[in-house]
């Protein structure tokens, strides 16, 4: 296999001719072994990084810093990432040190080598067209790495919301199937009052609506992004127009309205943008988390349980318990949730730890949020079409737990007072009895006023005493 | 003493005359003795939960539900606390099983109980006038509790808030008073580019205008209670209008627009706007810790650190080392921020444990999220009056750093390229010399060439080459 | 009120003579308003510093540094802390910067001003007897302040697994009344195979026992002390002896066999042993929250759940539900553990927080640390008593839920395989019909086999096919 | 490519000929699309899987419950994964719901395949050697699954350790090359008093020793397994010798000295030894994130931070600043820290979240605590190799900073009092002068007793006044 010499701060390190990336990315390899988990696995990052060196490489064209020839082949290698072609060749492990310096290399020398041989030259013949000097001109990594990731993170979310919209419309449906299925509703797992089964399915229908408003929300944040700031925010290399041109440009190449932060000195340093979308990926975690332990309470059973519901069978579920099918839908949705709920303390501690100019730890920050968004895309779906499109109802089942319930009881307060409701109450437990008979031996109510009041169509909403 | 003799489902109690509270609330002291902190300490929740009962007897009068005279004294009541009377009588532990019963009991019964002395009744005389039937009236734990609590919340905010802007006040006079100390900026620790001090205070500035943005955007979440859900979020044994009505009354009786949630089974089993603002309050806890941190490296020394700063000396430093001065206002807001993010573990724990139609454990929530803003609120006045206003600079010191670092070759690579640059850099620190007397030796540019481009005004914002 | 002058470092300040701290504890509180809880709500605390100053003087009247009549008067003022006096003079906030320097100085001053008046001097005749130079001879706040944290925690730890003994005993003695309550074993919420009641408690006994194991192994860790490290431990201005001398009189002091570290610049600013207990707290407390959870879930109903146990009614349940009793002790305890769990992410931040010599953030250590003990001492005994020893079993519901289940089969399983099983626990399930009579109509056990193989004493072990 | 057809509870399902995993295992990859990450990723995990299989079939054989040509297939079969064979058949996502019943089953189905090969069979042809019946006899996953776990666990703390103490050893080799380094220690980050290098170096060595102390006490824990216990732990369906027969097995297979939990009910459902050990991975990580901040702190520079020592340059810093130099490594290692904190939470969540006879999300936590391991063991490795070994000193400006510093006056605390010291340290500061030249002016020592006072080596340990 052919080799070339390249060189770098620390010496010299030869490439095998057959790879784009160059010595720094090679310095990488070397340095980080630590996740084997590399930047190819994370394709719409790689994308976003080719936007934003086409991007780049656009504005200083326009300000008259870079040749047209250099920035046509810029672009045109930039725009082969962004089709999907090169991505094996972005090497470096996700966690890095160096505040991404590593993954901004690997896209530089990427480029580089793709534009040098669009350009005719050989690869590694950085004389004609250089990683840093052409590729990142007018930038850092401190404003190159974390604008790509932003635009990932922001297409990213677009995909969750979609997964989540799947979901709901699987939970509306239900929410309608059900609507006339009475049943206990429970408060501390214990009887409360009557409700439909559309009314709990419906929950989560408002749910996932709530959270993905929270989402679409968040999402604006990332919106406001750093190039301009080169190295610490105060633009020191940069022209004086390049803000603004590069902003200009990066909305073409995007297709979306990322602008530049008021203060980039700031926004070089700060990374709330993706405190806050952990935050609310925590949010939807334990949301979906509550979900899937509902589902798993209400099909608890099929005889010693709730088993108000039933789950669509997916697999076996035991290796000794022969005919046993477990909810293994929603278990493996609720690992989804703690995942992403440990995913956001890793991004409290990798943000509480910057200092001064620059947070160093925003590639385990990207790592994690990218980790926490595919994985709940994929539960979301999931859930709706190997779970939720499939859950029937034990409707009889449900209506006799109405009216066995000593829950009965608190229809009848406004009718028969508090502490009557109580009595009676009691001696239903304690009896084994059911609160009708023992109203009606009471003489509390006459029989019709009582079988008027726990009519199950007014139990389940406000009604004139 | 005078007692009075109360009973409920579990049997009959003493009561000393003294108290206002009653059966139940005696109940939730014997049953919980968890964290010594009573509601009294949280005067804000306990005014909230006199807003809702007074909306509610308003409520309830309106819709005949509820006589005058009762809805009378039940407002006097409810306002005689609003006004701060009676709150050592609510005496319940914050965290408490049962999903803030005991709370409202508490009030309840405090409340009746003043209510019934207006009314010229004695305490306990419920048949007059009843903690349950005529305060709780269309009202459950499950509704009052929690708009109780979103009430106060709301209200905490505001003051977190305030003193977020009172530290931001402090910031952005020091910004402008050191808006012409040029320092060295750094990342990774690491010696970077040139910067002012005055840009370094207006990160904060910028900061904490974000998360003030970011609060204010969560509190609007609390707006939406659950008031006319009752037991579980049907409304049962409320009044068709009831839900419409209470929500006119507390809009009236609080001077803010809380609205009713329109899925209210959802509305009364969700924790999410908690969560939510829990993780802004994270939010606002890492960054706060990290201008604390920068703080702390900034004033480091006074000989062998970076200096550059002075913090005010609030007290002597160590109780053996002279003459020693400590960063202890920012050392304490550290901690503050750790506390916070500490107690979002817990309410995400709390939350994602609630089951079917109810979240039971609201209180550890409320509790964690009532400390973490007085918490904070403290904290950020602290900073302010005992750190920020009387920081001072080493101007002299922080020039000469800048002066004397190899970062300024970063200037000089548009002009002589990254890699002369880099061999001018690796040769300073080599041999310890100046880059400004390196680049004259190798005429990669003339003196007056270099002091341009070095000149301060010149490094620390984009400029044409 | 009389009053006295006072300086320091900073400047003078006047103290009122009531008081027996001085000008430092004065700055302390006039600094940390943060949590409003002092020292004095930490008894043990104080006496373990109390303890630490005692020793100290001891080793330094044994060296030969301190005069007699200095030694008498300090150690005669410690006793009197040891024994309970004076705890109201110790008002600094638990949460603050420096280190402990501030807690240290309450002591420091305290103990001088106490030790002046009984060698007959007015508060604040320091040269008589000073803080600093007498008191706190030999010590830095940096190996007093820990020091005397490790000495409260040892006890604290006793004190807890006290608490874990009585709710070990409460669980066993229900594993011995439910021994023969034959009930069904579930797994992942579905029906499973059969087992005792009592077997369901010994687990909790046996999860006791190994958590109170972990405990002990843990406290071990706390015996390790850095006195005689002073500033950094590097033992500067201290005897050569001293550190032994010390080690010898601590344990005196303390009847516990406390031992210097072998490394004290490491025992200085080392904070493993805080995060190796929290860590075990923590275990301690997911285990309880689980047993809780068990707890709510077997006893959910009383007519639409589980319904196996009872437990004790300690309140009314519900403000609006008449005669619903809530499960409110385990809800309560589940909380604790939720606070507990929080408080271990605190303590992880301010751990990973210490720099160089020193960890600053100690006081939130030990503010989360004390917290958790103590919450969690108040949850074990309260759910011993006020929960465990009042459950009852619905035995004969127990056995109708075995008898009629359809888990049975796995029973089957060596007899008939696991795909006849299977077969048979699917019709069971889709007819509603029991495992019982299809074995029977389908001819694969004679009826004597089968009632053999059901045999509630044969389902709950092991036995030879 | 030639097709079987198997069948289970769900139905039939067609299987490529060239895998050995069966049905079972395809419904699992249908169901779980989570991580992508598959249990061939963990080798250790499959080897021990393989281990417990072998173990169970001698037993049975000895218990004559299994034929001997079945054992000799299943054990050959077994040797060979053990071998590293058949690894890729190992396709089931790690993050799974079921409670590890698909893993179970991969593992059974490849056996069995395998097996039947060996025994002159096809795949598939279940009659002769059936997954469930043969290699899962005696089992359920709810003792096979975690057992394997256990076993896995046990081997990869060993790893760890091993590249802890690679880790230490060159940092032991760095405590004695600098051991006459005098440098000044700083708490707070303010200057304290002077030690040496040497001691820095030698407080890693020590944390790391205790590290590994409590990983090796936490490694004791899962030596404690379940087999025997079946399905929830009362080894229905297993002979009554069986759960020693398999322990005297497992031990011969694996050469560990793993023992039968006592019991077995309690270990079923028990998660606290992942806890345990998991709380430990984070003690190690604060620990290790904690030296990592502070050779970031001590190599902070060149010429605007403490700059003590070099780290080793392993790539260029900066893609803007040229001859920058950034600390990569103790970068990405800080980055692994935050991940295992991260997961610790993760853990957590899925310990709480057990319920009754089982904990169903054991997958999730062992795919974090393998992970967390596999990190930390490339991270030591790297931080030992890639940077603690390259680290040089500054001496000469260590001592530099050691004679200008103010906390020199600590020293002469015995010999001239606290005060004055405060006095000399106050004057020192304000005016820029040295301590040295002050103390001699006011005639507070003489320049010989001064000067033997701040000899370095007096300074760095105990000494008689």
């Amino acid at each position: 296999m052919s080799k070339r010499m390249e060189h770098d701060l620390i010496g010299e390190r030869e490439i095998d001719n057959e790879f784009y990336y160059g010595v720094q990315t090679a310095r990488a390899q070397d340095n980080f072994h630590i996740t084997g988990v590399t930047l190819s696995q994370f394709p719409t990052f790689i994308i976003s990084l080719a936007q934003v060196k086409k991007a780049c490489a656009l504005a200083n064209y326009n300000l008259k810093l870079l040749e047209e020839n250099k920035k046509n082949a810029i672009c045109e290698a930039c725009d082969e990432i962004i089709n999907g072609s090169l991505h094996e060749h972005f090497v470096v492990d996700v966690i890095q040190g160096g505040a991404g310096t590593s993954t901004n290399m690997n896209a530089n020398e990427v480029i580089a080598n793709r534009a040098l041989e669009i350009l005719g030259h050989e690869k590694g013949e950085y004389d004609f067209l250089h990683p840093n000097n052409d590729v990142n001109k007018s930038q850092s990594t401190n404003d190159a790495y974390p604008t790509a990731f932003r635009i990932a993170l922001f297409e990213k979310l677009y995909e969750l919301v979609d997964s989540m919209k799947v979901l709901r419309k699987s939970c509306m449906k239900k929410a309608d199937e059900f609507k006339d299925v009475i049943k206990m509703g429970r408060t501390q797992l214990q009887d409360a009052v009557p409700m439909t089964l559309g009314q709990e399915f419906h929950t989560y229908v408002t749910m996932i609506d709530e959270d993905i408003e929270r989402l679409i929300g968040a999402q604006q944040l990332v919106r406001e992004m750093n190039l301009g700031a080169t190295a610490i925010g105060t633009g020191i290399n940069s022209h004086p127009e390049y803000a603004h041109e590069v902003e200009q440009r990066l909305q073409e190449v995007t297709g979306r309205p990322f602008v530049t932060a008021k203060d980039l000195v700031e926004a070089t340093q700060d990374t709330g943008a993706y405190v806050q979308i952990s935050g609310v990926l925590k949010r939807v975690a334990i949301k979906i988390s509550k979900i899937c332990n509902d589902l798993r309470l209400l099909s608890s059973g099929p005889r010693t349980g709730i088993n108000e519901i039933n789950l669509p069978a997916m697999q076996p579920g035991s290796s000794i318990m022969p005919g046993k099918v477990n909810p293994v839908i929603p278990e493996v949705v609720n690992q989804v949730a703690f995942q992403v709920i440990g995913a956001d303390v890793t991004i409290t501690m990798a943000s509480e730890g910057g200092q001064l100019q620059l947070n160093v730890f925003e590639p385990v920050i990207a790592y994690n949020l990218f980790n926490s968004i595919n994985m709940m895309k994929n539960a979301f779906e999931t859930l709706s079409e190997k779970c939720v499109d499939g859950i029937t109802a034990n409707e009889e089942h449900c209506k006799n737990l109405v009216l066995n319930s000593i829950g009965l009881v608190t229809a009848l307060n406004p009718y028969i007072g508090y502490e009557n409701s109580t009595n009676v109450a009691k001696e239903a437990l304690e009896s084994g009895r059911s609160v009708y008979d023992i109203v009606l031996e009471k003489q509390l109510l006459t029989q019709s006023e009582l079988e008027e009041i726990i009519r199950p169509e007014n139990m389940i909403k406000p009604r004139i005493k």
